[in-house]
């Protein structure tokens, strides 16, 4: 299995990653949706290209430096930060971002609106603010619709703003509770004469049900390019698709039922989504990943039935914060090996 | 608090983690014992090098890549490798290395040691090989006291190796246990003609009752010299020795009694260690650190009493994974900042 690809490596399949990004744009394209993944799951430049050429409007960034390494390469115009920006450093830095790429960026505070305002009262261009709507996940946003609307208007009066829409970041399977709020948000915006050009709702759980919330006009998600084992054990996807898995080998064997293998929570992260164990070892429905220290991971089985040695492939967790653990990860086709390719915007603290 | 970082950063408190070292250097001297400090928890040679300047005997990797950055820069000579190395790559690594540094390894089969043999049969010196013992931890580790004589004895006999001694991983607070296993396999060693030099022994919960297993020799901690929160809940140490803390800042007050703070699990990590929350807010003990998404954390409190850009301090659960997250880390002394430090054997494969 891959003999000249050390371990432990993180393996992405491009066959697969290609696949999931078009089946979810044609779901989207067919529902008269946008899409604009979240490049946090990936964070390289070459992924967010085949997500843009494949007919996304723009992509998703979470910090400033995610999006100045995913415009660095060239083939990305339009970068929605879904994050709240204060403190002069990340305002500098975003002036500079915004005179590269079109971009938006989200808020759910005055506070927050003032601190833009100041960096962009004397930009070129209004810099684009959605308002961040707490529709139910219990995160950042305004917590009421007219909240929203009271916000939106406290934007479209600062110097070097524009309001540009709506964002939120809803909870799992409540998209009747979803639509009503971002549909009064909408009606209360519009009764003050804001236009609301854009919804932006998101998350790969509930990707294939976006349709579902028609008041929102873009999707955002992000680790649906990769998918993981939290996502096949909600049904969203099968063990087929998932394109990002860990290959480890097996370093000791120090009882029947117990096998030490090369990756440890710094590899596979101690992200548990709600679920017993640390992945799921393809092939070997069996087996438990039942502890992670640092470097070893134990797995558990009536006859574990393998050797030093061995490698075998797992399936993570949560596959966007092992894309996240090692410089560099693997790319493959099927069994063909490609070559690493580094994680650009990896280890950057903003 | 500390205006010229942004946040969020990691914080190393120099004065702190030199406290730190001296005073379990003092614990181990008054007790006759070895210091060999486990250098994943910083990756940082500058740190290695203060750990053998306080008085360590050497350091411990538990990776090829970590021991040869921790050489780099000079002030290491020894490093025992706690792992079970196998494969040609790493081999031919390892290989390099022993040209380099005063170099032991473990083993806990036959597969390993005799990989281990291909690779040191034509080399200029034999390699220091110890036998891993699974002591009561149930991870790596031959499962009987007869067992490691035995694979002791395997070592010895192969070419390019001899048997160095003997180490363990122990359960904490089974210190009976774990000397009564160590004394038996010293014995067994003894019985078949075999030296037992070194007894390695480690962990940081169990650090202050390390001569409570006279059997072990040296005693190798890591996360000493940074500790946190788990360590804290512990008793082994206290709030005022944690020398590592994420400074973060507040985004968002959607509530009275909630807080968002810039740092989410790709910083402060998903590791538990059995505790509750994700941290401790240094000076608010009321506060939880509840949940974390990957750039976001969730603090709640009956009143939170935060506003939009004030700073927290934070004590990890475990500090090893939190220094392995980001490519710097921030050194202070108090509440002085001193710049910036690369976390040089992160972030690598192997």
């Amino acid at each position: 299995m891959f003999p000249d690809i050390d371990t432990p490596a993180v393996l992405v399949d491009l066959d697969i990653a290609e696949a999931n990004i078009a089946r979810f744009q044609a779901h989207c394209d067919a529902h008269g949706m946008k899409v604009r993944p979240h490049i946090k799951t990936h964070k390289q430049p070459r992924l967010a290209r085949r997500q843009i050429e494949a007919g996304a409007v723009g992509i998703t960034c979470q910090k400033i430096s995610e999006a100045e390494a995913m415009i660095s390469e060239g083939g990305v115009d339009d970068v929605l930060l879904t994050y709240n920006i204060l403190g002069a450093v990340k305002l500098e830095r975003l002036r500079r971002l915004a005179g590269k790429v079109r971009l938006s960026v989200v808020c759910d505070s005055l506070d927050i609106a003032q601190g833009l305002s100041e960096a962009f009262s004397n930009a070129p261009d209004a810099l684009a603010v959605l308002v961040e709507c707490d529709t139910g996940a219990g995160r950042c946003g305004v917590q009421m619709p007219d909240a929203a609307a009271e916000l939106a208007a406290g934007i479209a009066g600062l110097p070097g703003l524009r309001f540009a829409g709506l964002m939120t970041y809803p909870p799992v399977g409540r998209d009747a509770e979803v639509q009503n709020w971002l549909q009064r948000a909408v009606a209360a915006c519009e009764a003050r004469g804001l236009e609301v050009k854009l919804v932006s709702s998101g998350g790969t759980p509930g990707m294939w049900q976006a349709q579902d919330v028609p008041a929102a006009t873009e999707y955002r998600a992000g680790t649906y390019i990769y998918n993981d084992r939290s996502l096949v054990t909600r049904g969203t996807c099968t063990w087929d698709d998932c394109a990002l898995t860990v290959l480890a080998t097996v370093v000791s064997v120090p009882a029947p039922g117990r096998a030490i293998i090369d990756s440890g929570s710094k590899v596979l992260t101690s992200d548990l989504l709600g679920l017993k164990g640390h992945g799921h070892v393809l092939g070997r429905d069996d087996i438990a990943v039942e502890a992670l220290s640092e470097e070893h991971g134990i797995l558990k089985a009536d006859e574990i039935g393998l050797k030093v040695g061995d490698r075998v492939r797992i399936v993570p967790n949560h596959a966007c914060v092992v894309a996240n653990m090692l410089d560099e990860v693997q790319l493959v086709r099927g069994s063909q090996a490609e070559g690493p390719t580094p994680v650009v915007a990896r280890g950057q603290v903003w």
